[in-house]
């Protein structure tokens, strides 16, 4: 291979900062999972292709990377097919697996497969890589974490008011102010449809009111009438286009928009719900809204919606959603498992964090002291210390070979390395250390523990 | 889907318990990996085919797993290799990227690639997961984790003694007695093959050496004789069949042995510094041990050969591997860049640590105490405390539904959560919990402090 090699479009390869940077941020998600009582599971990179196919709709399916089989797996292919070069129909035949497109459907596949082991409610929490072969753009990749968090088997909507919480928890730990956590209900979608007397024609309203703040609302109404809403349905849900106020007083103004849908009021009830308990439990840094625009995964959810916009500070969009869904596990045969759940997007999280300056300095895997290695006498001097210093689980290390003095010195330089430690025959004569602060310059002769205590 | 749903062989669902656990091990592996000054990169699930093909030999060609190309995959495939069903011939047109084989060749992709960006010598860690198209058994599967450590751009032999050390570090946090980490050296193997006159016999020669403990010296000498193996070429490294002893020892019979081969001496030379220092320096837990017969990855290492054997009351084998090579990253054209590294085998520690029964009790992710609900008043009340405990980060939760108290206590039972807190109308008007320890089954009435306390 002559040419530098490289990776696949719409992949990453991660530098030590870069990793150490995530899973601050992982570490950060993992141990609020857990705290509120989320426990980790774990599934295979791969899926049986019949478990992933015909769950994500027909653009899903196109996005999921196939895995070919083994061996001769023509072998059995059909001819005409092949001769036809009839690739779609082809697929099944020479590729069995497939890689996961979301941590969801693996999760249902889970919950079925081993129910008879699983304690219900089961309060689930997943970290892991997922693949899509989506055209790669900013911000979008062909491999990404998703940190996702579901409870299956109960209906209570405690679990919408914790999950609310639990975003709040992970923000305010992360230092991120002004994080809005947007809250929906399907129910409530359905009766603005029932109250617009078009079902089929929510989404483009949804869509349409959504630009609100940019095209005014002359501007919305234009656009749901060229969609063929009808001028005097748009009429009816003319409050929405006024909907201000505190979460509680849009409620009140929900309320009475949607007396009359039965299923609405449901809707507005069980965020009434959420709302009551959040506000009176209180949230640390994040601020929950309620938007009845918010419509993600509409053919998915049956209850509470949730995205969760970044600072407006920051132009980044969603960092998580979730929602609950009443029948989560049916396609693989287990009816009545309702689930709710959210994800935090990592990719985006970093983003924000990094423009933001939210990393903590600490946040680094480097060494704090790098031994200068003058020999080996003086290196096996500074071996005795290094060990003793990593049992205290400092993290030290020494410069391998018995380079040049300067080219070491660059070399804790390069690497962020904040001291140096420099052992030679009068340092080995009296068992001391110099210690070097490569930031100020300053040096000291310590003894170890002295060492110790400034490296700790 | 009507059957129950199943995921592809050699693949495994991680339940929270196998979870938390495998996060142990690695956890205590990145730990040490880091106070040794190593840093972690992460590169992508899949790499380009052309990045791994090739790169382990024609078996291992066949066991990686390659990704089908998205969308018309067969338009431009060849028709008449579709017409004869030439499988082999096929893949390289109907796929472009394979799933990563090992830790190893990205790596060296990675050096490559980033080579102008990275600070020699530079010492990284891999925790990733690899996928190999093996025939599944037990404990060899077709997804499973690696965790390496390796140092490139620096041929100081400091970094064996610092990866013997680190080997050493690791096994004695896990708790594990009794790890020999067996070490040798290419040059010396290169030496005997060189005082036996057959370097094309070496392998057939340590291979029939490493049964001496099972079919005694007669049988050995009576496979090498079968081997092609001269009786003369035996005969001068008789002392072999009688290595024992310290391994300063050995290390002298080594020298007597090999005196004639230059290279062979120098590999007792390398083998002599290495030894002195670990054994001046000193090991916690572990043994380092001598073992000429040690040739994995013959053709790969061109130093030091380290393999670590499990203790010997477990029947595992090998729980860890590694050594020196001198080239490598010159597959992807960068010459001179010697490298050495160890790798830990997640899987066979785990069950190490399982059968001697290692893992630490608090290895687990459960909540510390499930509130028990009674309904809407006493699960508020219950959230407010909920709420500041994991401000604490203790890790409590509620119980979701107002169901049967009795259930309620069978689900903490089940999941293995030690307390219950329970808050009825009496314990809100004094503003208490009642505690009770599920183990002993005491309850006691305890106010917030007392409960954080019990908790912590």
């Amino acid at each position: 291979m002559a040419s530098k090699p490289s990776i696949p479009k719409g992949t990453r390869d991660f530098s030590p900062a870069e990793v150490a940077k995530r899973h601050y941020i992982i570490a950060t998600i993992k141990s609020n999972f857990e705290k509120f009582g989320f426990q980790p599971i774990e599934t295979p990179s791969f899926e049986n292709s019949e478990t992933l196919m015909g769950k994500y709709g027909e653009e899903g399916d196109r996005l999921i990377f196939k895995i070919l089989n083994s061996g001769d797996y023509l072998a059995k292919a059909d001819a005409a097919l092949l001769q036809n070069k009839e690739s779609n129909k082809l697929t099944s035949s020479i590729s069995e697996k497939a890689l996961r497109y979301d941590l969801t459907v693996p999760f249902a596949r889970y919950v079925v497969q081993h129910q008879s082991e699983i304690e219900f409610p089961f309060k689930r929490y997943q970290i892991q890589p997922v693949w899509r072969a989506d055209r790669p753009q900013k911000g979008r990749f062909r491999e990404f974490f998703q940190c996702d968090a579901d409870v299956v088997g109960s209906k209570s909507l405690w679990q919408e008011v914790e999950l609310v919480q639990l975003y709040d928890s992970v923000f305010t730990q992360l230092g991120l102010e002004g994080v809005t956590i947007k809250i929906n209900n399907r129910k409530i979608l359905a009766g603005i449809a029932e109250v617009i007397g078009a079902q089929d024609k929510l989404i483009d309203f949804t869509v349409a009111l959504d630009k609100l703040d940019k095209i005014g609302e002359d501007g919305v109404k234009k656009e749901m009438i060229e969609k063929g809403i009808e001028e005097s349905a748009i009429e009816k849900v003319q409050p929405l286009f006024h909907f201000s106020g505190s979460i509680l007083e849009k409620m009140d103004q929900l309320s009475t928009l949607l007396a009359e849908s039965q299923e609405g009021m449901k809707g507005v009830a069980e965020l009434q719900f959420i709302c009551d308990n959040v506000t009176n439990l209180g949230l640390n840094k994040a601020i929950l809204d309620l938007d009845v625009t918010l419509a993600r995964g509409l053919n998915y959810y049956t209850g509470a919606i949730f995205e969760v916009a970044a600072p407006k500070t920051v132009a980044m969009g969603s960092i998580g959603g979730g929602g609950r869904y009443d029948d989560l596990t049916g396609i693989f045969g287990l009816k009545d498992m309702s689930g709710v759940g959210i994800s935090f997007g990592l990719d985006r999280i970093y983003l924000v964090l990094d423009e933001l300056n939210l990393f903590p300095e600490t946040v680094t895997s480097t060494s704090k002291a790098l031994f200068i290695n003058y020999g080996e006498k003086e290196a096996f001097y500074s071996m005795q210390a290094i060990i003793k210093l990593r049992s205290y689980g400092i993290k030290v290390e020494l410069y391998p070979d018995k380079a040049k003095v300067g080219k070491q010195f660059q070399h804790a330089d390069k690497r962020g390395i904040s001291y140096a430690v420099i052992v030679g025959e009068s340092e080995m004569n009296e068992g001391k250390f110099a210690l070097k602060n490569l930031n100020s310059g300053e040096q000291v002769l310590v003894n170890f523990e002295e060492l110790k205590a400034a490296l700790e």
